[in-house]
């Protein structure tokens, strides 16, 4: 069921690549998972899961944010997945947001876009099932991910906050709505109703969400894609008008890139430690 | 004379990469040098040279270490050459060990190599160079590699200690006269005649060098060129026998990837910035 495909010692724990079936997307899947060692000496360990932005794989965050050290540190472990289903077989398109790494985390109802594109249904269950079942883990979970996977994160913790103890973002598109990567993206996934489009927008969420679950946004100033694709301050807002607690950090020349994200990684991972780590004592 | 190609903000300080025509290599050739937040506010700060292995560019360091989260702390600045000199111009061959990304840190004096692959030279003294004019940097230097850079290290400390502070390697090629891509490529670079090749061969040049520096070597025991290409403990050995003090680290589990180097970065970091620090202040 589950194909190692490469194992190497990072941090005193094991960072492991894995294939499987997945039946959300009816297609193969990889993805990784960083176990610190305190899960292999025989604890079960909370979990983070870390969704990634456009044309990333499960490479790009493992090999660049340096969130290991801190995974170890604080003994939680990192699962990482694609960002869509891939294959001969899986359809894309020639566009960085749309298709094959741009799944975007939704449930795609358009075709050719519908057999394949289960993003959402994958990352909420699928794979924490599989995890669960497979890896010395605890139910404990929390959600983080960087621009497109920043929204995967939010929209899926604004909508399962029972599933999860905290969320992060890294320059989140916070309104797919009201970017034009996702517009376009929900276009040929959902359709041209846009009123499906409003189930997976953050800031259309929260404003009906009866809680928000402890949330931490970074956004660099100097982002190529800040303010047009990125409204970190939108979701703010909504989050102030609700009552929600919601800590947006404005980081001065910034960018985009994994330069940034392991900048910060180390804050978002104590983040995430602070609320894992209680429901592990229960 | 030096173009600045791009500019990251991380950790609080900067990381840059540039474009300039080396007179050692007669052709372009890209570096990228990390200023710690200390050397923005007006410090002159020491420069660890930092020189990877076979197929690198400056960017797989600098993306996948996780050094600069300790060169910030520290206050020391990096600098990531590239690891061959390269172009449509500059002979190449397809071999990962010969060619475009696999210098070898040499001055080759055979043909079609000898114009252009003189790495050595750049390394020890054109790159210092420019970098010590162009740049907030004191001469305070210290240098490091990973495999066919640490071979670059280790011989370029040995045969210039007054140069350099201290010397660190992980899973360096010591002797590259007894491995399989040193003879490859120094048959190429340097011909036939093995007197030639002694003078780049860490084991050889240590056996006769007056003295060493502080030396730290870490080697994975389950590095996939362990031991075929890589031996630290003829090294090591040789240093016992001179009475030199080097302190190899055989890693448990570790393999040769940058998740084995990130591992462990941190604690070379601070063991140059321990040597680095001192002559900063006299």
């Amino acid at each position: 069921m589950l194909t190692l495909l490469n194992e190497y010692k990072h941090f005193n724990g094991a960072h492991r690549r894995y294939r499987h079936f997945s039946q959300s997307n009816q297609c193969d899947m990889i993805f990784a998972i960083y176990l610190p060692p305190r899960a292999l000496s025989g604890s079960r360990v909370p979990v983070l899961y870390w969704l990634s932005g456009l044309t990333c794989t499960d490479e790009n965050f493992a090999t660049k944010a340096g969130a290991q050290r801190y995974a170890a540190e604080h003994g939680i472990a990192i699962v990482m997945p694609d960002t869509s289903p891939r294959g001969d077989d899986v359809p894309n398109q020639n566009a960085i947001n749309i298709g094959h790494g741009a799944g975007f985390y939704v449930n795609a109802t358009q075709e050719p876009w519908a057999k394949n594109y289960h993003m959402y249904d994958y990352i909420v269950n699928e794979l924490p099932d599989l995890i669960e079942q497979n890896f010395p883990v605890n139910q404990t979970r929390s959600i983080a991910g960087h621009s497109m996977g920043g929204h995967g994160a939010l929209q899926i913790a604004i909508k399962n906050p029972e599933r999860y103890q905290s969320v992060s973002a890294f320059a989140p598109i916070v309104s797919p709505s009201d970017s034009a990567w996702g517009q376009a993206a929900f276009r040929e996934y959902l359709g041209k109703d846009t009123a499906a489009w409003k189930t997976y927008d953050s800031v259309t969420l929260l404003r009906e969400a009866e809680t928000l679950l402890p949330c931490k946004i970074d956004q660099g100033t100097a982002d190529e894609f800040y303010p047009r694709e990125l409204q970190p301050e939108k979701l703010a807002q909504v989050a102030a008008e609700r009552g929600f607690a919601l800590e947006l950090n404005m980081r001065e020349g910034y960018d985009h890139s994994y330069y940034f994200v392991s900048t910060f990684i180390g804050e978002h991972i104590a983040f995430h430690a602070k609320y894992l780590a209680v429901l592990q004592k229960v």
